[in-house]
């Protein structure tokens, strides 16, 4: 096995020096590919997709990542699309999208169906616009995400916007590869504090109370002086910058150059404190972890003949022929036997 | 390697034998050894603790897996304390309490330093305590806590209390190994529904507002009726039971035949509609998939050389001297050379 990957990798790695040296130039086509391969779960797509991280990632970095989550109907693909435009013509930005969806069961509401809406920015040639991905992958749903954000910096994107797509660990997860996180916010009926989770609340570098246009600038003014309030009762962010509040319509391009600045003076901010470079180190050493999991988990559950073990213990586990330790123990041996 | 732990396993059988037979025997001391050893971090210790809960799982599930949650200052140890002599007292059980810490660093509030408050449960021939470990197990940070319950009732208890030490995390351990999930809440003054998670009041099979005494029963009846009437609005739970609110006093031990009548109406439905097998069977697949895991996790972490690697290769990836996917492919090297 070891032989023949090793043909595999021989034959493949021109491939791979190839659509590095495309991605490094620009070519969207080449990163889109690019992310294809590092999406996938064959082993063999696995070890050209780290020979590809290893090519560009001398050639990343040099970018700010944005981390974007609110609830459904908070307006957050008008708002990228918005945003995006803004950054790409008021700031000369180079703005890829990604988008990080743990669950990759449901589409509702992520820039897979949406991505025909972003009609002007999906067609900018200054950005580029990846849908979530159709499935998870193995060890870490995520995992390539981090991936994708190496190359758009190495196909010369300057800003990157990921957003969360469902609810729950994809905050986590995109707040962990990002280096400014943004929650999107609508001004509601009196109940502003409430329906947000605390705990969002609390990872946000930055506030912005979206469709605050029409009939709703004064509400949405108003909540702007409740969330900052609440947001003082917070302990000091790690970052040493205490996170702001802002109204914004995307819909109206209204106070874009707000959000902007939210995110501008963050960076100044933690480049200058060094909370940048020290998260993005704290960063790296996460998605190392991350990889060593996926390399065990690659072997163990992308091993047919292992996962059908698996199977055939869970179904003695249930029905409690077997105990759940001792069956791990079966496992474990057999792993190690396939590893031979 | 193989050979020094089959000798070690050869000569410590002897010992798991006569320890599983002291265990199944009601000893209490032998528990908390049998605990203890399940707790181990210790490879040898490990293939000990599996020997030990082989033994014993064909004389466990004879019980009610009661998990308990609420906020600090809700008054758990004292509710504990008090259910625990009630059940014993009125319903003839034998009580024991455990304590499942995901972070295993803070003791505030936990039975660890608790034990000696509940002076009158602790003491009590038909009830066990177990303080939380001092600290987290490798891979899984409760593994040892679904161990620990196959013990107990191994050991002849039919009503384990599972203890939620912490917050976040170790709710979702615990639902995922009782049959019954009890929230604890207290009438607030006007914000009942403030504060309390809805993703905490959905896993909840039933709620308790405890300190329902003196002049907060006034309070407690109305925030009962709240309480009732937000559940209503939740999706019918999976159990086919739909959560019920009780008032009770921990103190004054008022209202405890109301607590237990929750847990065993709960009970007794949903053995009738099969859910409790289901959920049951549910679990033990959770629990292999975990140990597959700590498996792996032992191997990799509690390997020294190896851990060496790991640490240094992290420095490595946090100076960017190289990829963390490619480290991550030569910590699964080092990983696979380590298991010969």
């Amino acid at each position: 096995m070891h032989n023949k990957s090793f043909k595999l990798k021989k034959r493949a790695l021109p491939k791979v020096n190839d659509l590095a040296k495309s991605i490094l130039g620009g070519d969207f086509t080449a990163l889109s590919k690019g992310i294809t391969l590092c999406e996938s779960k064959r082993i063999e797509d696995r070890k050209l997709a780290n020979d590809l991280i290893k090519i560009c990632l001398p050639h990343s970095g040099n970018s700010i990542r944005i981390g974007i989550t609110g609830v459904p109907g908070v307006g957050k693909s008008t708002f990228i699309e918005s945003f995006g435009i803004y950054l790409i013509q008021e700031q000369s930005k180079k703005v890829a999208v990604l988008a990080v969806d743990p669950s990759s069961k449901r589409s509702r509401g992520s820039i897979l169906g949406d991505k025909t809406r972003m009609n002007e920015l999906s067609v900018h040639p200054n950005a580029f616009i990846r849908p979530s991905p159709s499935s998870g992958s193995i060890g870490g749903v995520t995992h390539h995400s981090r991936e994708s954000i190496i190359l758009c910096e190495a196909a010369g994107f300057d800003t990157i916007i990921v957003e969360t797509v469902g609810v729950g660990q994809s905050e986590i997860e995109v707040k962990e590869m990002t280096d400014f996180f943004l929650l999107l916010m609508l001004a509601g009926a009196g109940d502003e504090l409430q329906g947000i989770k605390r705990g969002i609340m609390e990872m946000a570098d930055g506030m912005l109370i979206n469709k605050s246009d029409g009939e709703n600038l004064l509400n949405a003014k108003r909540a702007k002086r409740e969330y900052q309030s609440a947001l003082h009762l917070f302990p000091m962010a790690e970052s040493g910058s205490s996170p702001k509040v802002e109204i914004c319509s995307a819909l109206q391009a209204f106070n874009l150059e707000k959000a902007w600045q939210l995110v501008d003076n963050f960076v100044q901010l933690t480049k200058e404190n060094d909370y940048f470079e020290k998260q993005r180190q704290g960063q790296l050493k996460a998605w190392f972890n991350k990889s060593i999991q996926e390399q065990v988990n690659l072997r163990l559950f992308g091993n047919k003949a292992l996962n059908k073990k698996i199977n055939d213990l869970e179904a003695q586990v249930e029905s409690r022929e077997v105990s759940p330790t001792e069956a791990a123990e079966v496992v474990f041996e057999e792993f190690k036997k396939s590893l031979n």
